[in-house]
This record gives C-alpha cells, sequence and structure tokens, in this order.
C-alpha cells in the first residue's frame, strides 16, 4: 500500500508554533493536573511536560479565576496552551480573550447555537483553533441510562456500530454549524474507554472528514494497564496513517503520559529518537548472567546520554553479532564475561564485572564522535531520507 | 469491512490442547528463563505462567541435559511445553521422543536440508507442530556486517523493504522444505526489534500464507520500554486480524510479558475478561480529590475479585454517571464526598474518607450477585453475543 493510499490526508490548522495536519509531525500533547488558577503549580507542570517532549499542553478552566491565572501561564509557558472548556462557553472567550492557542469544546455539555457561534467569532478572529471532542459517555444523557441499558442487553454488534454512529453524528452536526460559521479551522476527536471503539471511531472520522484527528482513549485507568489500551488504539491508528495529534491519559503524574506518547512515536518512526534506545534480548534458559539487571543499570546509566544511539544487551554469546540488529554499541554476555562490540567490529572481551562499565564507556566515546562529526549512527539515513514507508511521516523534521 | 475482509483466515494446527489459528482465540505464550535442566525451577515457573494466564509455554533446550528434563516437566506443566531450538537439531529429536507439544526451529542456524528432515519425520509421526522463525538480525550472517551496513546507507526505505522481502524469501525458502515432505502443521514467525517492520513483515506473511501466525516484537528491552513498542506492533496487527498467538518479550520476569499479553487481548475483546476492568479519570485540573492514590487504592482492592465487572472511578461529581461508560461500579469524587453507582443507579453519597470502601463493598455485593445469578454484568452481552466486530475473534469461549 503505497504512503497515499495509506495516509489520512488532513487540512493544516496551526495552534501557536505547532501545526497540525496536512502532513506536519505527529504531535505529543498532555494536560496539567494542577489548579490552572494556581499559576506557579501549572507553570511548573507545564515547563516538566515541555522538557519530557510535549508540544501542547491542555489545562482545564472549570471557573474564571482560571481563565484570569491565563495570561501569566502564558506568558511562562514554553509550548502553545490549549483551554479546555465545559459546561460555560464563557469560559472560552475569556481564554481567546487572554491569548490562548487553541480552545477544546465539548459538544456534549456546550451545545447552545448562539453560545457556540460566540466563540466561533472570537476564534476566527484571533485564528484559534477549535478542537470538538465526543467522549463515548457524554453522548449518552444521564436520562438515557435505562434506554442505554436497554441497548446494551441487544447485540453488542448493534450497540457498537450504533455508537459510533452517534458519536460520528454528534460531531458532524457540530460541525455544521462551525461550516455554517465558515469556520473551519477544526480539530476532531472521539474518544472512549474501549480501545476497538476508537480504532472504529477514527477510522470512521478519517473515511469521513479532512480535519486533523486528536487521537485519545479516556479514561484508561492507570498505567499499569492504561497503557496497554492506550497503545494498541493509538498505534494501530497511526500505523494506518490516522491521527495528527495524540493525548494519551493516565490516572497518574501526566509526564508518564509524554513519555509513552514519545516512545510510541519513535517506535513506528513518527518521530526521531533524541535518546538512546535500548533492545535487550528477552530471558530465557540458555543465558548465563543475570540479564535482566544488567538490563536495568545499562537503561539507567543511558538516561544521562543525549544521543539516538541503538544499544543492545544480548545474553548469548553464541548468538553473535547478527543478533545485535545493526545495534551501534552492544554488549554480548556469556558467562563470566562479555563480548563489547561498536557498530559491527568486536572492540574487546571484558570479565562479567567490567561489562556495564565498557559498554557505557564505548557509548560516550561513540556520542563525542558522532557530535564531532567523526562518526555517523547506523539509523542515521532513517532520519534523512525522504519519505519512504508508509508508517512514516512526510513532513518530519528531526526533533 | 467485514470480518470476512479483515481477519487472517488460517489453517489450524493443535498444540497438546491448545488450537492455534482456524479461528480459535489468541493464544497467550512466554518462555521461561530458569535453567531448563532444572526440574524444580523450571516447572514452577510454568506454573507461574500458566496461572497468569499463558496457554503454553517455550522452554530453551540447549544442552541435552535439558531435554533430558523435558519428561518431568512435561508431567508437572498445566500447559503444553514447546521447545526453543537452535544450532542443533538433535535438541529437537531429544525433545520430540520426550512428548514435547510443539516445536520451535530457527532456520537461521538450522538449515541443512537432512537434519530438518530429520526433525519433521519425527515430528510427524507423533502430530507436533513446528514453528519456524526468523529473526531480523538472524538472516544476517556475521560476513555480511559490511554489506549490510553499505545496504543501511543507503536509503531506509530500500533498506526496509528489502530486509522484510528477505526475511519472506527465508521462510518461503524454509517452508518449501517442509511441504516438499508433506508436512503443513507449520507456524510461522518473523520478528524484528522494530515495530515498524515486525508489522510490515506479518502484513506480508499473511498476504502469502495461510499457515497460523506467532506474532511478536523480539529484544524489546526492558518493559520500560519494550511494551510501548510491541504493544503498538502487536496491537495493530491482532486489530487487523492478523496474528493466532502472541508472545510478548522482555528482559524482565517473563510473567509481565503474560499479564501484558492478556491486557492486550482483553483490550481489543479478543480474549473475555476474567478479572474488574479498571477504569478512570485521567487527572486534570477540575479535580479535588487526590484520584491518582485512589486509583491506585482501588486496583488494589480490586485484584481479589474475581468478577469481569467494570469499575470506574471519576473525578468529577458534575461530569455525572453519563462519563461512567457503562461501569458495573462507580465513585464520582467531588470536594470531600463521592457518589457510589451501581450499574447506572446512584447508591448513596458518602464521605471522601469511606469512598474507597464503599466502592469496594459495591463491587463485592455486584460479584455475589452476578455469581447467584441475581444481576448481570453490563458488558455481559459481549461475551454471549455472535461475533460481530471485525476485531473479535470467532471461536472464542469466554476465559
Amino acid at each position: 500500500m503505497s504512503e497515499q493510499d495509506h495516509h489520512h490526508r488532513t487540512r493544516r490548522v496551526q495552534v501557536g508554533s505547532v501545526p497540525l495536519g496536512g502532513g506536519a509531525p505527529v504531535a505529543i500533547q498532555s494536560m496539567t493536573n494542577t489548579h490552572t488558577h494556581d499559576v506557579e503549580a501549572t507553570a511548573a507542570q507545564i515547563d516538566r511536560l515541555a522538557r519530557a517532549g510535549a508540544d501542547l499542553v491542555r489545562v482545564a478552566v472549570p471557573g474564571p479565576k482560571d481563565t484570569a491565572a491565563l495570561p501569566e501561564i502564558l506568558q511562562a509557558s514554553p509550548v502553545p496552551v490549549i483551554a479546555d472548556v465545559h459546561f460555560h462557553h464563557q469560559r472560552a472567550l475569556e481564554a481567546v480573550a487572554a491569548g490562548v492557542h487553541k480552545i477544546r469544546l465539548n459538544p456534549g455539555n456546550i451545545s447552545d447555537r448562539p453560545q457556540v457561534e460566540r466563540v466561533i467569532a472570537a476564534c476566527r478572529e484571533r485564528s484559534i483553533p477549535i478542537r470538538v471532542g465526543v467522549n463515548e459517555g457524554g453522548i449518552v444523557e444521564r436520562r438515557d441510562q435505562t434506554k442505554r441499558a436497554a441497548e446494551k442487553s441487544r447485540l453488542a454488534e448493534t450497540y457498537h456500530s450504533g455508537l459510533i454512529e452517534l458519536m460520528v453524528e454528534k460531531l458532524t452536526r457540530t460541525i455544521r454549524v462551525f461550516e455554517e460559521n465558515d469556520f473551519t479551522d477544526l480539530v476532531l476527536s472521539a474518544k472512549s474507554a474501549d480501545a476497538r471503539i476508537v480504532i472504529e471511531a477514527y477510522r470512521a472520522l478519517a473515511r469521513r472528514f479532512d480535519y486533523p484527528l486528536h487521537l485519545g482513549v479516556t479514561h484508561a485507568g492507570p498505567p499499569e494497564t492504561g497503557r496497554i489500551r492506550s497503545i494498541a488504539a493509538l498505534g494501530t491508528l497511526l500505523a494506518e496513517g490516522i491521527g495528527d495529534t495524540v493525548r494519551i491519559s493516565y490516572a497518574a503524574d501526566p509526564v508518564v503520559e509524554v513519555e509513552d506518547a514519545k516512545e510510541l512515536l519513535n517506535s513506528l518512526k513518527l518521530r526521531a529518537r533524541t535518546e538512546p534506545e535500548l533492545i535487550a534480548c528477552p530471558t530465557c534458559g540458555r543465558i548465563e548472567v543475570d540479564l535482566i539487571k544488567l538490563v536495568q543499570d545499562v537503561r539507567r546509566k543511558l538516561a544521562t546520554i543525549k544521543t539516538p544511539m541503538k544499544v543492545a544487551v544480548m545474553g548469548c554469546v553464541v548468538n553473535g553479532p547478527g543478533e545485535a540488529e545493526g545495534a551501534d554499541v552492544a554488549v554480548f554476555a556469556g558467562k563470566g564475561k562479555g563480548i563489547i562490540c561498536v557498530q559491527g567490529r568486536q572492540i574487546r572481551t571484558v570479565s562479567e564485572d567490567r561489562m556495564l562499565d565498557a559498554l557505557y564507556d564505548e557509548c560516550l566515546k561513540l556520542a563525542e564522535q558522532v557530535a564531532s562529526g567523526q562518526a555517523q549512527l547506523s539509523d542515521a539515513p532513517l532520519r534523512v531520507g525522504p519519505p519512504a514507508h508508509p508508517l512514516a511521516d512526510d513532513g518530519a523534521t528531526p526533533a
């Protein structure tokens, strides 16, 4: 399948300095969990999120004191800021006046047409895009719980396709209001806690609309289980070329969301790595060293290196360099000793207690050589070649 | 897309009591990291893996003392056992004689035709299937490192498609030997540490062969990063209907591999849950309680319940029951108090310090009612309805 068939072509909208859609790199976003009116805490968390790799940060603005804090937060933020608006369209107007870079509106609780049109007018004046996001939960009114329960008792199939249809329909009705007001700076989302519903809902959106899509699984829970369902859904969509910005959401420190989103984009080569990539043997009955400990030690040591080299920790001498899959620096750990390899060449054999340090030394040395232009990383061509693979994005610059 | 278009139709092979392919549920497998000749440790680990949800367990048999341990291990194992064979075809013959349920052969290091034919004859006699697995690393000979590096310096595109072609070609050549010997009890794999290569390689295998596919990302590293690339690749393939058995492989306790594989199949509804599913608000600036702590407390408490109810921990009273997305038991935590809901009905309001216990009590109560037939779980139809969704498997029985 060629990239043309594969990738969901979208318009481009501009969120401050960050473009979404139209071939732009997939942007990572997260959301603060501080009280937005606590400027110091919010600015500090935005900073942590940006340093972890967030391109955009969203903040909740439930009350007027939250929107009142936005000018100071915006001034401090190294990345564009999105205001998350529910229930009160007035918060959107205040956020726009404060200079926020994007608005998220929930059509599940802001649907009054004159109110929505006031927000549209304000955003158009300042060229501020709006995300219209429906959630599975949000499309069901409280009074419809009984009806919903009845519906659920029928076939799961009917329930699911009906649900996705309802989500798309709700979005379509909402979008019509924007389009009738000549406003097309839109980003769309349709979230659920169910990975399958997320996959099907976004596939439906991609077939129907050319607005950029904001991917997310809602209410995924704690990272321990939430990351599996989030990565399964978002990974599937991204691998199909669907999605222009992602937010992974856990009940956890939002920095974890950003780290996981970054690793996901790295894994699918939708974002160039800026840090080492660690590959390692799974453990098995052939291994003669404490590989799990060695891998974790290497992982911690590598955190100080900011060169995207590929580092391999292998538990079998017999498998040899072929198994390290083009690693820049590798150790093949056998009984009592390890062979250190750099870019396919065996450098030396060290005793087991020297493996960690010897590997780390070679990583440092290679990082310096790469920095000074004396060496090239084995994966380097991946970042300079033209877009080739259906899964590669076509506007990415190395981060 | 209908299930017919979507699902990769495969033959069925039988691994002891566990069928693979031909519409059978996707089977979870893992691999022991004990020395196989240490019967006690190996049997104990197989038991832990089976209890965690592994349908099949693989063991390495590098030496004759490892295959010699197989009869005792097989007798103790609650699940079928696979022997992982490299380099020495003799180990395969010994494992077959010991009564192992499946053999994995690596054509990268066992390719001598008379040797392979001896293994085929032995397996045919006992109706033992064979997995033929190539790894990205394994297809490159040591002496080809230089050539490989040269190839890499060309376009990443060429490298990738060339690599996938090589992997498929190697498998095709190997399979020919089996087919010429009228042996079709095959399972195929083509692994890499690169999620994109894994996705593309298995898509290519699914287009070309009707043998069941064993999915895996090799050398994924520690779970912290390895699970993202593993779930992205395996989730994408499973969501496309590709894959009959999965092994997630980390440099970690293999029980973690099984837990993650199980959560992946649960998330994609390829396996019915047997334990509670926890959904929760992501944290945000609207939250007035320590939601992260509450979620973790709930997660720990739920570990004792073996009923697949959906439990929601929400941080916003205002969002109301609609947002809990059909949870069986939910708490909506606001400032100083929480509303407890059971299957959409508000049961009571409790003070903040009572939320955890009140939620847990309702979960226990519901579990009892479900056990005695007085209540039905909200997701119950999903497990009894016909296969409907393209992502649902069509042979699954509730585990």
